[in-house]
């Protein structure tokens, strides 16, 4: 396979994974900066146009993986495909950012829940959205109505 | 970083990339098949709940990147993070799948646009949209406007 490697780091808010809010309905909207290396920065080309990007990265603090294990929100144990578990086979990160300016290599950009000095592997556009209304979210769902039940 | 190894590998229709549908307004319902490997089945419980899922692949077949392309469906050349292009810095695909059903280790899943065969990196739940009315799409709503234009 290919050999990967950094096009740019996250410039980030958060130096430690117990400041990244985690849990039912959290809203990702610290802002920080990708930082595109130089030798890169042509591929930033009209990527000015799009209002949400996908973001690629590495967790590049985590260290094995496990098949199966449990979110913080949620005890039930959940199969690491079905969840955002840092511990994966392949430990890439995937977050949808909004972009509010550019600065030659440098995308500031709000919604990041990435580690300070995350290194990036790619950045896509953010083209189509799947509506809202054709959405299942399984156990996800399931621990919000159970936790929703409980606060009743 | 990490070395990159396949969790499975993709069954489509697709041999080769002439055969996958490209251009504005292209609908990607295509079935195909995620063929987990057996050592990392575990890790697909309860991804039945899930309508959707994010798909992380490797352009097997694309062996080098170029940071300014022109889309098949656009003459103009974008940087190649603003653009879904194959020669990538890091060979990785992004496509967002809706899951019809599992078979022990494989997926049923309809709008594949990867090659048959294409090893597969890792598979997340789909959890949230972007709202349609806050997404905008830079050059690919301007080309599609041009298309129109020209269409009338």
């Amino acid at each position: 396979m290919f050999v990967p490697k950094p096009i740019g780091f996250v410039s980030s808010p958060y130096k430690n994974s117990s400041e990244i809010p985690k849990g039912l309905h959290t809203k990702h909207d610290a802002e920080g900066v990708l930082k595109v290396l130089r030798e890169f920065e042509l591929g930033l080309t009209d990527i000015e146009g799009f209002s949400h990007l996908y973001v690629l990265w590495e967790f590049d603090r985590s260290d094995s993986f496990e098949l199966l294990g449990s979110p913080p929100f949620d005890e039930r144990p959940h199969g690491v495909f079905a969840t955002r578990s840092p511990r994966r086979p392949n430990p890439i990160g995937l977050t949808v950012v909004e972009l509010l300016g550019r600065n030659n290599e440098e995308l500031h950009v709000r919604g990041v829940d990435m580690l300070d000095g995350t290194p990036i592997l790619d950045i896509k556009p953010y083209m189509s959205s799947v509506p809202v209304e054709n959405l299942r979210r399984g156990w996800l769902a399931e621990a919000e109505e159970r936790k929703a039940r409980m606060n009743l």
